[in-house]
Formats: structure tokens, sequence, C-alpha cells
């Protein structure tokens, strides 16, 4: 069981210490005595620490912790890296719970200052005391206004609102606070550096239960505990709160200077990214995409079905959105008759009545029709959402147009999604701004805003209608009974196995000569396939250790024979263990992929692709966290692209998905049961083939099975 | 040979009339008098006509066009549709050269609206006055000052610079206007509303010539004269102007948009793009992203080979815009020793001098020392571009930053691209406004921006090395002997035809009974193929008209039976020309399909693709506008992703690749020569086979020629 701090004597603190604090114009002391004891609103206790001085701004000045009148909640450290270690063993020997380590010079420096971060380490572990930081700009408490933070920018950063931020580095994060001017706001900013003790996945456990954080939006570069992310994901979840992340690394330039700036690796994008997207976890690429769809998920919950109107007074814009809005795969709404019937009695002649809803330009001066218009198209039962382009700006026209959509607003819970397309920011953007809209700054970004916020609809209403399981790496404390595995080695014992469990293969027998090789064939029929068996041989083909298509007993012991010399020849020292005759099965159907891998961040993971040449051409795989059930099964069959093959388009014959969905159910519940075992399990090809009756036609054509005492292998 | 009308008088006319002049206020005639006489610097002769009036402010007021005391180069006209048609007349008979109409009231209003514009186009066309509009905003002259139109917004709108406008619509034209406050500028804006006359094409090829346009900037959202489109971009290229365009339709819900809003069909977006990109046209989806791209190029010309290094003072924004430089493919730049040493040297201790290039924020406040290093990696010969990422706005400091970039930037012709990230825009975003950055308003963008750029780069280094032919198209006038053409009408005659051009096909014969079949079958070798021939029956084998491996004499001659029963049962009416028995081609190596087609805006256009399960899996097509030569060619299959598949990755071998692009070449060349007959070819399949020394390796397995006689197909 994983368990989180309480942070909220860190968040909302009854006394704070400032540790460094200064009245040297310009220093990092004193700007954080400002922020903290003018910018913000505090009402608890303040403490200043620093020996050579009496008194700061007329408060009283203590010359070390241990002289402090009471063991404050937070202590904030802004003194130089030289002194931080031993401020820090004062502040856990006076009984300070959080410290908040501003000063830089530690894990980001080299070698030295990732020793003293460990003793730094060492200090949370030992006292109990959690450390925030170092590195760091601090934490901003925006809804209760409390800044422990040296950043000057703090006083300018005034609007509260309900989105959580946790992020590792700081110019990202408060660039999310500055969309606060077009009209979002944060309850709560963590940035925590280089995050020697508390990590973001503390923060994401705090911003769930926080009545005033409604959406959480994370910003990092690596993970660096997969199980506490998980954990911390999943109390999001459950809280009904979404997550926004943008996540660095889908790219080797983009991982290489993450290894640069943060010396942590960003781990795989791929498997991040569909871990992330199995939890509900919205994942963005820049950070005002991030702003756009957590500003909207925080103004509406997404229903599991999104039709977009599109509403506007210009014509080519909404030409240019309703592109848009169709190649992001959105659905467009059909506007129910009554409506088109009240547009019409409302509009000039000329106006579209049909989505696009296009009240022409002359509306522009008719502020009252143009809002009647709106109601009327935001009322309409089919339509969830209303996207409006705003391609110029009409100076005080365009405001008057903005006070009649914030009024239009008021009247329905219908997000109204206005997007100031314009570079000048006339008063209408203001009005928009005010109205706390955040509108986003293009078209196509505000499309993308939509459709995020419509995924997350849909996957939280899958969510619902099957409850996501636990992830294998958050049961591995669970008791249970751990079945044995047999051995695995080779194929024919991994092929076993898989049967066992259901998983079908090809009829085959292991033989150890020539003449019996014939025998194998003749009793199985022919055409058979012949391979050598060795656990030291993954890759059988490389060596000549296999031949296809072999079509009769005779041909079957001159196959044994190339097959047992090549291998002699190519890996003389490869151990084998005689050689696999096995039924040939038919090339029909669809070739896949099926595999599991340990991932090292997040555990046990199931792969699900197109096999053969599509393997290089598509980048067509599915990826869940294990275990897997029926549903999950499903929906990553029918998220592939090459489902279309597994179905039977174009005349085709329709494939056993069914039984492709089994299997994959059957390789989940094989893996749980031996978790601790498993590393990985390669299952390639499986050939799907078209579904005929009660027949077995799903078989797994070659299986390599690793498990954990085998140690690495050489492939 | 296409000609476009000459438009300085219309651009920079000597004297105008407005057609409708009035001074109640609000008015479009007020507000179009205003424009022209008190917010223009228009040093020519205004004349004003209106019949109700004297004089307007001062000026006198004649009573109609026929009274003007000479004939202005421009009569701009805005009185109610009623009256246009006769003040057009009148501005024909008097001798004007150019009218710009503003009225509404026309096609986009209905069927009479439709007449109306007929006869407007009448007059054009009889008088040789050209008519600019109607519906439209007018023109907006800004290198000269010049404001022939009626909105309000002119007054605002200063910002002039090298950029060219042409677009159909006003709201998304003036948007990229109002892009002049964040620093750039344009030459000349035509709106040209419902172009009854002038079109996009005719000011696209004046931007060509006008010196003090550097690239041309076009939305639309039909084409109506594709020859007219491609001779103007053709122009463009040749005065070495890049066009950027934003075209509309690329989704159904667009396109069905459009239809409501213009009228006009949005024509194959897919076409389009692929018509657009063979001419090194721009093409984007927003009107955001055409800003930065046009402005990044009227910056500065692009290399062939594009590296970009990455420069700022924040690490988190840096490795992002590492990950989303990767992402898109661009290369980042490989810093020089010298570079390096130098920026160590420079910097503080713990600042990164790979590429990205991260001074730390403590440079924020020394900028001397940010300037310096700045100037450094500008400076470095293996860099073509330089990115910074400003996440956040740091009030008076970002501003120094800011002037520091300025500063860096008259130094170098690398173009260094700022990308303001945050909404709050400080002093510092001033300075980059004012210093005609234009910076990008989002990080996503700004990439999307420099591969752009990059990408128009290698077109052009790739249009200089193989000069573009003139597409068929605009050659259709052209003398020349058009070569007869035999019968194509059934698969034997089609494959005889393409065979004689030197395209490949499988050695077959035509026989009229199954004895026959039996000895062409044995004369051919099996297996073989046995196919209905009927030039009513373009899909064979719906109608059972086709088998396929057959192995012997006698199979061919049941197969002889068994194909014209089929047909005979399924297809009792279609006249039938005996069955063609063909040499089988063994199914190794990649299924293609390669088709020719007849635009209707652009002509005939070659398609090849990957055939077989991929043309459902991947939309894996290269299109070109005819003729294709063998750079073109290879181009096309280079840029193919089954091209990996057809050189053989992965330990296939590779397939006659060569053999492939001489096909595609002798298929362009057939077009060319019976360019006025063919309206379409479909050669699917091609095979094409592993190389294997001097055999032809390539073969066209069905092919299916329609002329322009047949008249429309069944299929």
């Amino acid at each position: 069981m994983i368990e989180f701090p309480d942070l909220s004597r860190l968040v909302r603190p009854e006394s704070v210490a400032l540790i460094g604090a200064s009245d040297t114009p310009g220093s990092i002391g004193k700007l954080t005595v400002d922020n903290l004891v003018e910018a913000s609103e505090f009402r608890g206790r303040v403490h200043l620490v620093n020996p050579r001085r009496r008194e700061i701004g007329g408060r009283v000045c203590h010359p070390d912790v241990a002289a402090l009148p009471e063991a404050p909640d937070v202590a904030v450290v802004c003194i130089p890296a030289a002194g931080v270690l031993d401020a820090l063993r004062q502040c856990a020997a006076k009984g300070v719970r959080f410290a908040i380590v501003l000063t830089s010079g530690f894990s980001e420096t080299g070698e030295a200052g990732r020793a003293l971060q460990e003793e730094m380490r060492g200090i949370a572990r030992t006292s109990g005391m959690r450390i925030y930081g170092p590195n760091c700009p601090g934490l901003t408490n925006l809804a209760d206004r409390i800044g422990m933070t040296f950043s000057p920018a703090f006083a300018d950063d005034r609007t509260s609102g309900p989105l959580g931020i946790a992020t590792q580095g700081g110019g990202l994060g408060r660039n999310i606070l500055q969309s606060g001017v077009r009209g979002s706001g944060a309850a709560l900013w963590a940035s925590l550096g280089n995050a020697v003790d508390l990590d973001v996945a503390d923060f994401v456990h705090h911003m769930a239960a926080d009545p005033a954080i409604r959406v959480i939006v994370t910003l990092f570069e690596g993970i660096r505990d997969g199980a506490r992310l998980l954990a911390a994901l999943r109390a999001a979840a459950e809280a009904g709160k979404p997550v926004v992340t943008l996540k660095v690394g889908h790219s080797a330039y983009g991982e290489r200077a993450v290894q640069s700036h943060t010396a942590a690796m960003a781990g795989s994008a791929a498997v991040n990214s569909a871990v992330l997207a199995q939890l509900g976890v919205v994942e963005v690429r820049d950070t005002d995409e991030l702003v756009d769809v957590a500003w909207l998920l925080a103004r509406a919950t997404p229903p599991a079905r999104t039709r977009v109107a599109l509403f506007g007074a210009s014509g080519g814009a909404l030409s240019l959105a309703a592109d848009l809005v169709g190649s992001a795969d959105l659905e467009p709404a059909e506007l129910a008759d009554d409506t088109r019937a009240s547009l019409r009695a409302d509009l000039p002649a000329f106006a579209a009545v049909d989505n696009p809803v296009d009240t022409t330009a002359t509306t522009i001066s008719e502020p009252g029709l143009f809002d009647r218009a709106l109601r009327t198209v935001a009322g309409d039962p089919g339509v969830d959402l209303v996207l409006m382009p705003i391609p110029l700006d009409y100076a005080e026209r365009s405001a008057t147009s903005s006070r009649a959509i914030a009024a239009a607003q008021e009247q329905t819970d219908v997000p109204i999604v206005p997007v100031w397309m314009s570079d000048r920011r006339g008063p209408g953007w203001q009005v928009l701004a005010d109205a706390s809209f955040c509108s986003p700054r293009s078209l196509t970004k505000a499309v993308l805003a939509v459709r995020r916020w419509a995924e997350y609809g849909r996957w939280r209403a899958a969510a619902e209608a099957h409850p996501p399981a636990v992830p294998l790496l958050l049961r591995a404390d669970e008791p249970g009974t751990v079945a044995a595995l047999p051995a695995v080695d080779t194929e024919p014992r991994a092929k076993a196995w898989l049967s066992a469990a259901g998983v079908p293969v090809p009829d085959g027998e292991v033989v150890q000569s020539a003449p019996a090789a014939r025998a194998a064939a003749e009793r199985l029929g022919c055409p058979v396939v012949v391979k050598i068996v060795s656990s030291e041989l993954p890759h059988k083909s490389d060596v000549g250790g296999v031949a296809v298509d072999v079509g009769s007993g005779a041909a079957a012991e001159d196959a044994w024979r190339q097959v047992t010399e090549h291998v002699a020849l190519k890996a003389p020292h490869a151990a084998t263990g005689g050689v696999l005759v096995e039924r040939m099965v038919p090339a029909d159907g669809v070739e896949m992929i099926v595999g599991v891998h340990r991932d090292p961040v997040f555990g046990h993971l199931l792969t699900v692709g197109a096999g053969g040449v599509l393997v290089e051409l598509l980048d067509d795989v599915q990826r869940r966290l294990l275990p897997v059930g029926r549903p999950q099964a499903e929906e990553m069959v029918a998220a592939l692209r090459c489902h279309a093959l597994l179905t039977g388009a174009r005349g085709r014959p329709a494939c056993d998905v069914d039984g492709f969905v089994d299997l994959l159910v059957a390789v989940s519940d094989l893996v749980v049961a031996h978790a601790h075992q498993i590393e990985e399990i390669d299952l390639n090809p499986v050939r799907v083939r078209p579904a005929d009756g009660d027949e077995a036609r799903v078989v797994v054509l070659d299986a390599l099975v690793t498990v954990a005492s085998d140690g690495p292998r050489d492939c």
C-alpha cells in the first residue's frame, strides 16, 4: 500500500520561518520576505532567521532555528548551499514539519552537488521532516494568497482559480500561471525543482483531495517512481478530477535535452503516453495546449459524446473552423428543427441557420440579435459545446459581442468557447478574459482542446462502465498465492505452458532423430515446420534453425538433418534440446504480435500490434498496464488500425477476433499469476485466422518467455 | 498562353471615383470617403459621385459618372445592389479601367443575385473594364497607404511590410493584417469577395512582379480556374517569391460549410494539397500559422538544409523545444568546438553549452553575457536558424533580453526566432514586436513554422536542381503532334498499348475456345491466369470472370468454361471478346497501384501508392501533375511510406525500384502524347518484384484505360 503525506500544513501553514531572511535589495532573502510579508495575505506567524541581523523591516530576527519560539509548520530555506544541510538538521531537531529549500547548487551542478543532495534525502528519511526542493522557486498558494517563493513575479500573478499545478521546472510552471491574464486561475502551484523528497505525485495526491482544486495540471520531465505516480493518478480519477500533463521526451533530441538539463531519464514516451491515456490523463504537447484543455475541463465536465456547434458572424472563419473540427474527428451537432426555425425567424435572410450558424457580419452591430441566436443554439438539446471563431478585433463592437457571449454563457451549462483569433487584443479580448473564458490563442489550438475535452468525456464514460483494474505494479505487496512457474526456457516448453492455460498453439512434438522427425510429421500430417529447440537461440531463423512448408515424412527427415547441421555450423556452442516438429498453420488471416514486458517505471505492460510487414509501415500497437480484462482487451484490438483487416474489410473474411481477445486475457491472467517471475513474453507471430465455426482459429506460431532469474538475454 | 491583366493602376491609381459617396454617419459611403480622403495618403485625384449631394466635406459631388471631369483609373462602387449594374455600365462607357464593387446582394444571396452577378460579369467581358468584388471590403494598399475600402478598421491597420495578401473572404484576411501588432507588415491586401471577374490568381500574378512584395499569402475556399492559378503560382516561383496558402476543405464538415458559405466547391483537398506542394506552395491550416511561416520566409530565405540551434535561459522550455523540434523531424545543429569553447568561457559554470544552449536563468539579469552567447551561436557556420523559447514575462528584465535579441539579429543573417510563450505581453513582447520579429504565439506553432520554412528550402533547392516541367494543363493550347491512340477498351488492348510503349505486362494470348485456352496455357507455361475480355466489365472478378493459379492445360480448358459460364450467368448482356490467358506472375515483391486521372481543376495527375491490404491501412499515395520526369518519379517513390518495403528493409530482398520508376515515366509520356483523349488509367495492381539481374521485374497485372469518348463509366 502506497502512503502519501498530508500536505495541508505545508500548503496552508499556521507558522512559517524564513531562514536566510534579508533586507539587501534584490537578494533572494529579501524577495522571499517581501513575498510572504507584503505580497501575501498570510495570517499565520512569520519568523525570520538571520544571524547577522537583529531585525528586518521591524520584525525581530532570530540567530538560528533553535532560537525560534516555536517549531514552525514550514521553514523556507534560502541561504547559500554550503549552509543548507546544517540548517535542515536544525529544522529537523526543532520539529519543523516541512522545509522548502529554494537554494540551488545540488544535483543539477554535478557530482559534489549530487552527494549533498543525497545527504539531504537522508535528513528527510531519518527525521520525518519532509523536504520540498531544492533548486526551486518555492510554493505558491494562490487560493489563500500565500507565497513561499522568492519569485519577483509572485506579486503580479494574482488570479486564483480551480487549477492545481504541480511541476518540476519553474519556467514552464510560471508560464501556465501567466495564462491568468486571459482568464484562467490556479489555487496552488508546486514547483518542485530537484524534488529530493516530495515529488509531483505527492502533490497530485494532495490536489485530488483539495476542495479548491477541480483540475490537476502536471508538467514533468522524468518519472522516477511509477507506482507512486499511478497511485496518485488513481486518487485523482477516483475524486473525479481530470489530470492534464505535459511530458517531454517524445524525440531523441528532446530526451537528450532532458538528460542534460535534469540528469533524469525521460523514459519511453510510447509507454508513458499509453499508461497516462489508460489512466485518463490528458496528454498535451505545449503549455498553451495545457492551459486550453485544463481550463475547458475546469469550466465543464465533458459528456460521453460531444456534439459541436459552430456559431459566429464570419463565414470564412466558420468554414475554417468546420474544416478543423471535421479533420479532428469531432462530431458536428445536428440542430433541431425548432432551433433552425427560431434562428430563421431571428436572423437576417442571408444568415446560415444550419451548423455552422453564420449570423453574418451585419449582426456584429446588433448584439441583442446575436445574443438571442447564441442562446438558441446553446439551448438545443443536441448541442454539447458551442465553438465561436472570432477572426478579428473590431474594437468596441467586438466588446459588445463579447459581453453578449458572457451573458449567454450565464444562461447555460453548455460551454461556449469563443476563440479570439486576432493578434490585436482589443476591449473585446479583455471582456472575455475578465469573464474567465481563457480564449485559446488560435483556432487550431481551440479545436485541439475541444477534441481532448471530448476524449476525456469518452474515457470517463468508459471507465464508469468498466472500472479500471488496479495495476499489477500496485498489487506487488498484496498477499496471495503465486503459482509455480514450470520451465519455459525453450519454445516447446513455453508453448506447453501457454497451451495448458488455454492459449492455442500448433500440434507438435519434440524429436531427437531424423527418423523420429519423419514419424512425427506423418503422425501430425503434412505440411509441417521443423525448428531447432534451444534456450540459447532465441532467434532460430538467423542460424538456419527453421525449415517451413515441409511436405512429407521424407522431407521432414531431410529437414531434421538440415536444421541440426546448420545450427551446428553457425552456433556450434549452443546447447540444443532436439527439434520441434509442428503442424504448419495456413498463412491466411492476419499476422499479429502479442508481447508483455516489465517496464522499469510502470511494471508489466501488454503490447498488441500488427505483425509482418505492417510492423515497419504502421506504428500500429496498443499498450496497456496489466491486468487486462475482456473489455480492455476488446478495446485494445478495436483501437488498432489493422482492426479493419481483422474484421474483414473489402470482401475479406472476418477473422476470429473473439479468440484473439481470449488469448490476450489468458496471457494477462498468466502474467498476473506469475508477476514476480515473468520479465518478458514475445508471441510473434500470432496468426488470427478467418473465423470458421468452433475450431480454434488463433494460433501462437512462436513463443519466447523470459523469466527474472534468466538474467539479461543477449539479443 | 494564359494572359493576366496589368493591375498597377488598380493598386496605385492616379484618380479614384467614389460612387455612392456620403456624409451620413456610419454609412458605407461615408466610411469609404473617410478612408480614402482622411485615413489614406492618397496623392491622386478623388471624385465623389452622389446625385443627392452638391458637396461632401467641401468636395464637389457629381450627379453621375458621365458628369466626371475624367475617366478615373478606379471607380469604387458602394451604392445599393439595385443600382450597381447601371453604374457599372456608365463606368464602362466613360472608360473607367477598374471598378471595385463593395456592395453585397449578389451570388451570395441566391438565384436572383446570381443572375445579377452574371450580368456584371458580362459588362466586364464586353467592355474590358475589369471588376473587383462584389460583396467585398475593398482593396487595401498599405505600402502606399491607399484605402479603397469601407472598413472602419483601415485607420488602425498601419503596419506596412513585404507581405502581399490575396483572399476571397474578408474576416480571415483582416485577421492576417492584424498580425501587424506583433511585428508583421503587408504591402497590399486584396479581398475579392465574390470575385466575379478579377480573382486571387490575378493578384498572385501581380504580386509576383510587385517589388514591394517578398512573400505572397493567399487564403481561399474554392479554386475555379486551375490553369490560371497554376500559371500565377509559376510566375511567383519564377520570381523567387514563396507563396503561403490556407485552403479550406480538408474534411466533409468543412466542405459543407464552404458550400453553404460561398456556393463554391472546395475541390479534392488531397489533389489540391499535392498540386500546391508540387509548386512549392506552403500550405497551412490556420491563420496564425500562415502569418508565422510567411513572416519567417519574408525575414530570410531558407537554405537547402536547415540545422536548428536552440538557445535560451530556461532549461525546461529548452527541453520542451528540443522535444518538439525532434518530433517535427527538424535537424538539430551540431555546434562547432570553437563555439562550445567560447560559450564555456563566457557562460556560468552550470550552463549547457551543447545544443540546446542553456545560459541559465542567472543570465537574464546579465544581458551583455546573454547577447554575446547568442551571437556566438548564431555565428556558428553549422547553424541555419536559432530558435529561442521564452517561457515567461519577467517585465523589464525580459525587455532587456528582447533588446539583446534584436541587437544580435542585426549582426547576422541567420534568423533568430524568439518565441514569446507567455500570455502576458510585457514590455519584452513589445520590444520584439517593434523589432518586427512577429514572435509566434506558441512553441508548437513556432516549430511548425520552422519546419515549413525548412521544407520550402528543400523544395527550392530541388526545383533548382530539376526545374519543374510546365504542367500538362498549361500546354493544352500548344501546337504539337498528337499521336493516334489505338483501341484500348479491353484489358488485352490496353496492355498491348502499354507494352508497345515499354511498360511490361505478362505474356498472354486472347483465345476464343476451351481447346485454344489449353494450347495457350501450354505455350505460355503454367501456372496461368484466365480472364474474361470485355469492355463492359471493368470489374471482372465481381462476375466470376477470373481464374487464377491455373496449373495445367487441362485446368485452363476447365477455367475457360468456368469463366465464360459465370459471366454468361451474372452479366448476360455484356459483350465479351474471348478470354485472356496470361502467364501468372509470382506473388513476391510488393503490390503497387499506379493511376492517372484528369482532375476537373488541375488536369492530369499521376497517382502512385501501395496496393493490396495497405490501401486501406496506409493513406500512402503520392500525386503529381503530369508530366513526371525521372527525378520527379524517383521523388514520388521515395516519398511513399512503403518505400522501405521496395528497398528491402528487415532482410527482405530489394525490389526493382528503377524498373518501377521507368514505368511511371513511360505512363507519363503516354498520357502527354494522348492528353486530349486519356481520361483515366488504372494499373492495379502493378507487381514490383525482387530485383534480379536484367530481367523485367515490374509487371502490370491489370490495366484499365478510359478515353474521353467513352463517356461516364458505370463503376
